[in-house]
């Protein structure tokens, strides 16, 4: 039966490929070196679920597996469900550290926006748990995460030794590459860029109309080098600080100005 | 025929409840007056969808009127998707503003990140549009707009004469009040908050566990009078500049300390 000491870490691990996904079972192994591990992720894919939260259906919780060290759950719910559910009903406590991923495909620039794995993130980051999202640049299903393992633990320890303060969480995007070509590890602001999207249309057998969303991402700022995108397109991890409070507080004079 | 010439507004309408609600009908109304309005909304319900895409199921439109100065189109997908499909397949030209809402209930704090409305808003913001996203507090699906609608007339006035620089974009809250008990409105920075959830547990006639997410916001700065909850407290309507740069800025040069 899984138990958990208060001297032993306690980690949550989620994602947003879904349960059965290399990219969930590479943060996973790493998340065991480190603790206990609790998983709570999708029962099926939710890629581009951002930070969707399920309000008009009852959420299902099955509990796959359990042993002295871990515990799975699968859900049908998003990401962020998947944490809010794993905080309310499911963890024996509050757990040490949220960790999500190991995405198939990359979460940088304003993809952060439409991630399901930034928003689990993100989610945990607002319960005050220090927090993690990964990503590695390669969207296939039989991707290689042995390298991304390896990044992947050598920051957890430096999270766990360090600490993050609270209101800040690390997004993590890490190229498929070979350990030897990566550069290293940079620290970056979220890159200024847009998906220039596409709708692909076709007909369905009974002569309607369909539409299939599609895009291309386009780089607003390719110059500069102090981005996420600059950093992967050089061949370095990019590590970006994230924190959820959207004001833009460079305009509030002037709309203090407006005749309203 | 729907035409809209050069020296016209084009303006988007959408929202995240659905194109049959009381919120968007008065939206549209408020819009009609400042140019030629074209609405693209979905078909049912999308609260909490944030900004969520569609990638697994593909998009469906239909047109549901079409005057000289309006046309209404629904979709199967989220808010984002709506948006999406109408600068790359519906609208005639780039839209000169994107107005979303009015959301039935707020969207203030944090419920920015879960809302569909700030979602679409925040999306138009991304392709360069000026975008205003508006919210009144109350559920009801029989809530009174005609207050909100002055005050989103006032705004929208301010909006096209004053102009929003790119990147940033509008959260408008307004209190269910009446016009003389609203003591003005107060530009703001997002609160503080969080939604404590709790899930509630029912069991199906099967004998099945299932959960409802239920929750209870907290502010997390009560004391602070800057903040869109405070002056939403205090009958004011709130205006929160917003901006999708997520970067945690302050935390960087720590960071970068950090042996990785």
């Amino acid at each position: 039966m899984f138990t958990v000491d208060q001297n032993e870490k306690l980690i949550l691990v989620t994602n947003d490929d879904g349960i059965h996904t290399g990219g969930l079972r590479a943060l996973e192994e790493v998340a065991s070196a480190f603790g206990k591990v609790v998983v709570v992720a999708p029962k099926e894919g939710q890629s581009g679920m951002a930070h969707a939260i399920t309000v008009k259906t009852p959420i299902r919780v099955n509990k796959l597996s359990e042993t002295a060290n871990s515990i799975h759950y699968s859900t049908n719910g998003t990401p962020v469900d998947c944490v809010k559910m794993a905080m309310n009903r499911l963890l024996p406590r509050k757990p040490d550290l949220l960790l999500a991923g190991i995405n198939h495909g990359g979460n940088a620039s304003s993809s952060v926006i439409y991630s399901g794995t930034m928003a689990a993130t993100i989610e945990a980051c607002l319960y005050g748990i220090p927090s993690i999202g990964l990503s590695l640049l390669n969207f296939s299903k039989e991707a290689d995460f042995s390298v991304a393992k390896q990044i992947t633990h050598q920051i957890i320890k430096e999270t766990i030794a360090k600490g993050i303060p609270k209101g800040v969480c690390l997004n993590v995007n890490i190229p498929a590459l070979p350990k030897n070509v990566i550069k290293g590890i940079k620290i970056c602001r979220q890159n200024h860029g847009v998906w220039r999207e596409e709708f692909e249309h076709r007909t369905d057998p009974s002569g309607y109309d369909y539409y299939w969303l599609t895009g291309t991402f386009e780089d607003m700022e390719p110059q500069s080098n102090e981005t996420d995108e600059w950093a992967l397109r050089n061949n370095y991890v990019s590590i970006v600080p994230v924190q959820f409070d959207l004001t833009a507080y460079k305009f509030m004079d002037e709309l203090k100005k407006w005749d309203l």
